[in-house]
């Protein structure tokens, strides 16, 4: 069985704290966190500590802090024999001090409390410097998640970025699509469907392929139309330029 | 049971032919298009028609041909004692000739031909003008949706500008990450789960509640290096307009 110390009280501390009790081949044996309270969901099953003067010996140590944290916390594992990593997408494997086996356990997936994650489904992005290390990472991420894919530093960059883009940006573009919407007096609820198998089809068909709409069709008329309906001038902005990348994307001139 | 005329050989025509076939409620008793090789797939079961000479009666007309011919199709009705419905999400109902019984019959999906779609999840976004012809209307959706909603040509303009945001933009950021995947030799499937909460999650809770990324979090320093690893200029533009919205949204300052 794995040992596992987890640095952070976050959400992604929390989910995997989740994904990994009741785990047989995964133990958290202790929870860090600089706050006592964020440390009390912790508290019942766990040991936990607010500093680093006692971490326990483990075969992992997770570091699930944000991206700018890293660096700082890392430097106190530096004597251990275990293998550190961190979670962060962004940021590269050479955050982590270069005179400890270090790694990267980055899981690929929108983590908010309220939503509970089923981590079986989340790919995870792991990178290592050694064979061992690894192999530890390999049967750290097959204990609690079927999709396991090693990366570099960069490809993890990149497929950050990619999400960024899918997730990230296609919230603010539903969030759009809701405000015109409530403007309207139509409830957002009726583009559910349409939302759900614009996803599912990206999923199963080129989406090159999949790409609809007056952009594509050249349909200046709609556009335009389109534009004069729009009173939020950020959105007409939005509507413009990727109209235009769609346009230049299929070869066609807007 | 009510009888339909179908207009149209294209992908709208083909769903709701589909859809419609084998209905015990509704029944299709001609389809007419101009192109004899586009009505071939009609042929077997139904009476066709290349032109409007000997148009069939029936209970309704169901135009579903490129928004641009509508009103020059529509004109070859005048004369029926039918209901008139074009199926367009961005045309106005007045758009059909004033003599007629007319109406809008809008199915809000993303129809492409070779996806099999559930009818009955798709909202049927239904106008009339009076309220014999709403009944008529409401039946015909009835029949095959379980979703109905009436709308004024105004909310349905908005609707159908809605969808743009939510289908055709979301499906280029999916592009776009395709891409970025691409570049960086790492399969575009990682993303998949990623992809299918996202949407899942707008059906489920506030939008406005799921943003996450560098851009709410105001986290410069991971957005200026996103845009350096951006090589194409369009993608770099959508990075910062999208970026700049989401903070305008959630009141921050770039």
């Amino acid at each position: 069985m794995l040992s596992i110390v987890l640095i952070g009280t976050g959400n992604v501390a929390q989910q995997l704290h989740a994904a990994m009790s009741n785990n047989e081949e995964v133990k958290i044996i202790q929870v860090i966190g600089r706050d006592k309270k964020k440390l009390a969901p912790f508290n019942n099953s766990l040991k936990t500590a607010t500093g680093y003067e006692s971490i326990a010996d483990a075969d992992i140590y997770i570091i699930a802090v944000n991206d700018d944290s890293i660096a700082t916390v890392s430097q106190h594992f530096t004597n251990k024999s275990g293998l550190i990593v961190h979670t962060s997408g962004s940021m590269p494997l050479s955050v982590l001090p270069t005179s400890a086996r270090r790694g990267v356990f980055y899981p690929l997936q929108t983590i908010s409390l309220d939503r509970k994650i089923d981590f079986s489904e989340v790919p995870i992005c792991i990178e290592a410097e050694k064979s061992e290390d690894y192999k530890l990472l390999k049967e750290l991420a097959n204990a609690i998640s079927d999709q396991v894919q090693i990366m570099t530093s960069d490809q993890r960059k990149a497929v950050h970025l990619a999400a960024v883009f899918v997730n990230n940006f296609t919230n603010h573009l539903y969030h759009i699509g809701n405000e015109i919407c409530n403007e309207a007096g139509v409830p957002f609820t009726i583009l559910n469907q349409l939302i759900l198998e614009t996803a599912k089809k990206a999923t199963q068909t080129p989406v090159l392929k999949a790409q609809t709409g007056p952009a594509i069709r050249n349909d200046k008329h709609t556009m335009k139309k389109h534009s004069e309906l729009l009173n939020n001038k950020d959105y007409r902005e939005i509507y413009s330029v990727l109209s235009n990348s769609i346009q230049k994307t299929h070869g066609k001139k807007l």
